[in-house]
């Protein structure tokens, strides 16, 4: 995959075809639905010859507007203009060439009412999970002998480890007993990938993010069927789906990548070229223009070719197939992969065109950068830069950022340093302003990517708890990396694969069942409880949904900060030094004035006096105040 | 002064005073001029009942349109209002009580047409100097007996050193010779305060921060009469004048605090309530009002107090005193002290005040703040923040903490990080986005509060010419703390005074003289000469005045930008890393085409080809590129 020219041969290859006859073997989007405010349709059609064919459609309502032909004669993307009035059906696609008629079939399908984009707030706790090293529910459907990467092996970290969306589907309980209100799955679409050689290992796409069929969920996972059967059973137990989208780059395995459409479908370079991963040449004013270039156009890693989405085909394909994905399966939120290495002005065009359709959703994509500036850069912000983006929310790397350094710190010689321990949490969140509503950011503290949170802090439960309280109760959507709350640990040193170690219990026979209080040691029900207790009451007090927030400047690393609105007032005091303290909080009147006491959300305590408050060391108290 | 209700005492004296004669002892501003924008005087009017006297004006043009009495009877505020009309003169004013007739003479100048407010750009160089630690032209004004620090001795480092403004004026030509184009005194304004107890050790207010009458400048330094001379010596050599204003504060020894007009003077606190020095509570959307209030409102330090702006009477003093003090003068740009605790409204009339009367006058502010959001906020931005600034510039803290913290690690195992060494300057201007003119920062690598620049980076020469070389050829003004040319160094530990010592040779029987090449040793020169060399290619090249900036992604530790415009284009190519390296410089062509020779500014060598630069270790190349 270093050398990229092997596209360009692809390319070229059917033009040396010689009488072959033309067929139509994909058509992309598979089906579309009437009464769609997205009625102007680019049918993909792709066969031997596809290009070369003269084609027409007659079906009330359905237009045939353009037959666009591209350099690849397999290939016509076929402009179709569907009227309000057109009703479901099979629209029948003709194509001639001299003798011969080529048919296909093209569904319009009726709307349906399920529930669909129901969005996430700050109402929601995300869980994310990895589906194959999560719960594998159809052992036989582990691998295929017909996919470029035959193998399954739960021994081998690298491999893929047979989970499912059946198995998650199995434990859609746990996830609601635990306070959880979304999940998010890494991609489900087909990566019907061949295993990479990186560093000498092996390693399977289990990950999902190379895309290899944009229309097909992976078998391993059970296919289209399996998810749209979650997403129902999720929606039918009260929990949302986030899809996670990727529209960067596509498997090396990608089937149009096997026989490209034309040359500037992708970003090609005279010789292969990386991203630099580097996100200020995109906010500089200063920069140079192949800076610019090579953090867009760079390709993410060699075996994930990198789409050209100033292509309006590409564009096209792509936009079409977030609207099929949210109207196909119903999910409820949008979270975007590598969202700042994508053409901005075509992320705007896709959010558009999913908020035109679909008006609660939320999207959240992931860019990856270490300051506000940039990280406003991708949201509705308050910046006036050159570009502005309109995507609603992102995930909150700033303040992951801050938390993880601060709580490191927590406890040490440097909690109560002028710039450290919670003044980073602080001061990050202090810099709000540059965005329309930071409410909207997605907050973490670890992912698939990232150390282990537990192993980020040390093992130390007392902060592994701190950041979760935080993480909890302060502004923003709140998502927790699965396992967390049974203390999986690990760093990506020497791997991913330590960070995604599969789920005990999830899959048949094994040994320990950590879906199962019985299954779980002391520290991991009470790591279990401590969650569900915070997220459960965070899932019924509308204060953390919808309600504002208040910080006060850190002092002595005593950080305190408040929820708040007509509802009710949570106040969350963290101790970050190893002594305990005693708080005054005469400074904290314009939030207390008026309470009297308050019941401790953790303990269930009740506190009958508000004039100091005693902290533990090295923890962070949920008061709810009381008149 | 730890206990400020000594100032309401203070407040309450002059109301026991029995049947005092009523007395004129003070006017301020203690004249105006005609044909000002700013034709709308509020003239304070002091003295012994002065507050009780009935006023009146007898001049053609001039109209009293409102006397203003306060708490305290010894004020008068009277609203003045001058003609287009009117001449220079003296009015004369007439207050009468009773029987009693009290007049006081007012001058109404004609205004000069001398050189002011010149503004400084980035085709300036700026070099701060201490008045009191420079130069001692006048050894006669060193102390007077009848101040109430009587002390002068230079071998105290916390009392006054005798240095004055002719001093100063007497090394006019040095500063020209260095390539310098204008200078920055710390302020001159009287500081006619105590002795304060510090940690055991006695100190003086030779900083200047303390003001005790707007009015005058200091005896020590000469009065207004040498200031005067000063800054007309200085523009006939065509060296301009920055003046250091302080409108947070005054010194305790201020006239006006000792009786003060009104209790609403200052920011009164029930008890002592020193700053938080935090910027977060004023940016910061969730911020507390108590956080916000400390901030602006605490005092600088307990023998500060603190003026509060938003009292209108002290808004008009501060205002008038400024635009008194640019026409006075002559001085060309204004640097403010502490501007972020300033109440920011009074900061933006006052601005806006000092530009309609001196469209070219540059304003920067001091807020020592660590990020771009906040520094953003203090300037004219491009953040749709609640509060708008209208300053235009401001001292860029963020660079230099990039700059410092970046040559810190240059030649290190670190200096190649993912973000450090000249990568976190890089990341600061790559922030620049926020600004809606980044030229308009003021540049700095130390200054009279901070270590000095030597020291920080740990004497290390390669490492205090790569500073030197991007402060004075990337965007912003860039400006130099005095002694700095001549390798003056040290750190703030143990006190403020280390890193304030007196410039050898400014002193009449000095043992060395680093004024002149004679006294200064081969690296002195060695020093001098690199800054002489930049700064006066700088000053000779319209690249680096208004040019852009384009800077690259620095790779391996190199780190190369252009200044470029018509008129020419400059390299800058830095090497961080402790090995000389060899520069391919085809990634550079949209900077670099048409250009095939160089000539190093530095070395004056040629470079007959481009296509690879050899850059040493440790070094910041400039080029000129040539056709």
């Amino acid at each position: 995959m270093k050398k990229p020219y092997l596209f360009l041969l692809a390319l070229l290859l059917p033009l040396l075809a010689v009488s072959q006859t033309p067929a139509i073997t994909r058509l992309n989007p598979t089906n579309w639905w009437v009464g769609m405010k997205y009625a102007n349709v680019q049918l993909l059609v792709y066969g031997p010859q596809a290009g070369t064919l003269t084609y027409s459609v007659t079906y009330p309502g359905v237009k045939l507007t353009k037959t666009n032909t591209v350099e690849n004669p397999n290939y016509a993307f076929l402009d179709l203009s569907i009227a309000p009035t057109a009703k479901p059906g099979i629209v029948r696609l003709v194509g001639k060439k001299g003798t011969q008629t080529v048919t296909q079939n093209w569904e319009l399908k009726a709307r349906d009412n399920s529930p669909k984009a129901q969005g996430v707030t700050q109402a929601d706790f995300i869980y994310l999970a990895m589906p194959d090293r999560f719960a594998n529910g159809d052992p036989t459907n582990d691998k295929f002998a017909d996919m470029a990467d035959p193998s399954s092996d739960r021994a081998n970290p690298f491999l893929r480890h047979g989970g499912d969306l059946l198995g998650a589907a199995q434990h859609i309980g746990y996830l609601k007993d635990l306070g959880v209100t979304a999940v998010w799955f890494t991609p489900v679409i087909e990566n019907d990938q061949s295993l990479t050689d990186e560093g000498g290992a092996k390693r399977s796409a289990y990950h999902g993010y190379g895309f290899t069929d944009h229309y097909n969920v992976d078998r391993r996972l059970g296919g289209n069927a399996a998810y749209k059967t979650y997403v129902q059973q999720a929606h039918a137990a009260g929990l949302k789906v986030v899809q996670d989208a990727v529209y960067n780059h596509v498997g090396n395995n990608h089937w149009f990548i096997k026989d490209l459409p034309m040359k500037t479908w992708l970003h090609q370079w005279p010789t292969y070229t990386n991203t630099s991963y580097r996100q200020q040449p995109i906010t500089d004013p200063h920069a140079a223009q192949i800076d610019r270039r090579v953090t867009l156009d760079g390709w993410f890693v060699p075996f994930l070719p990198d789409l050209n989405q100033q292509n309006p085909y590409v564009a096209n394909f792509l936009i079409q197939h977030a609207l099929w994905s949210v109207e196909m399966f119903g999910v409820d939120a949008w979270r975007i992969d590598t969202y700042m290495y994508n053409d901005q002005p075509f992320m705007n065009r896709c959010n558009a065109a999913l908020l035109a359709e679909y008006p609660r959703i939320h999207i959240f994509g992931e860019s990856s950068v270490s300051n506000v500036v940039d990280q406003a850069y991708y949201v509705r912000n308050k910046i006036d830069f050159p570009f502005k983006s309109n995507q609603p929310g992102g995930l909150d790397f700033v303040l992951e950022n801050a938390m993880l350094a601060g709580l490191k710190e927590v406890g040490g010689t440097s909690a109560t340093g002028w710039d450290n321990g919670v003044q980073r949490v602080y001061q990050a969140l202090a810099q709000d302003a540059v965005y329309q509503d930071p409410g909207k950011l997605v907050s973490f503290l670890d992912n698939h990517d990232h150390n282990r949170y537990l192993s980020e802090v040390g093992e130390d439960i007392s902060k592994y708890k701190m950041g979760l309280t935080w993480l909890l109760t302060t502004r923003g959507i709140p998502s927790m990396y699965y396992g967390t709350e049974i203390l999986m640990k690990n760093f990506k040193d020497p791997s991913d694969a330590e960070v995604r170690r599969d789920f005990p219990g999830g899959w048949p026979g094994d040994a320990q069942n950590k879906f199962m209080a019985a299954g779980r040691t002391a520290p991991e029900n009470d790591a279990f409880s401590f969650v569900r207790t915070l997220a459960t009451y965070r899932r019924t007090h509308p204060a953390l949904h919808s309600g504002k927030l208040m910080q006060y400047l850190p002092q002595d690393g005593l950080y305190v900060y408040f929820r708040y609105d007509a509802s009710g007032t949570v106040m969350v005091a963290t101790n970050s030094t190893d002594k305990a303290a005693a708080l005054p909080t005469a400074r904290f009147s314009e939030r207390m004035s008026g309470f009297s006491k308050a019941r401790n959300v953790l303990t269930n305590e009740a506190l009958s006096s508000l004039s100091t408050i005693q902290l533990p060391a090295k923890t962070a108290l949920v008061l709810e105040l009381q008149r």
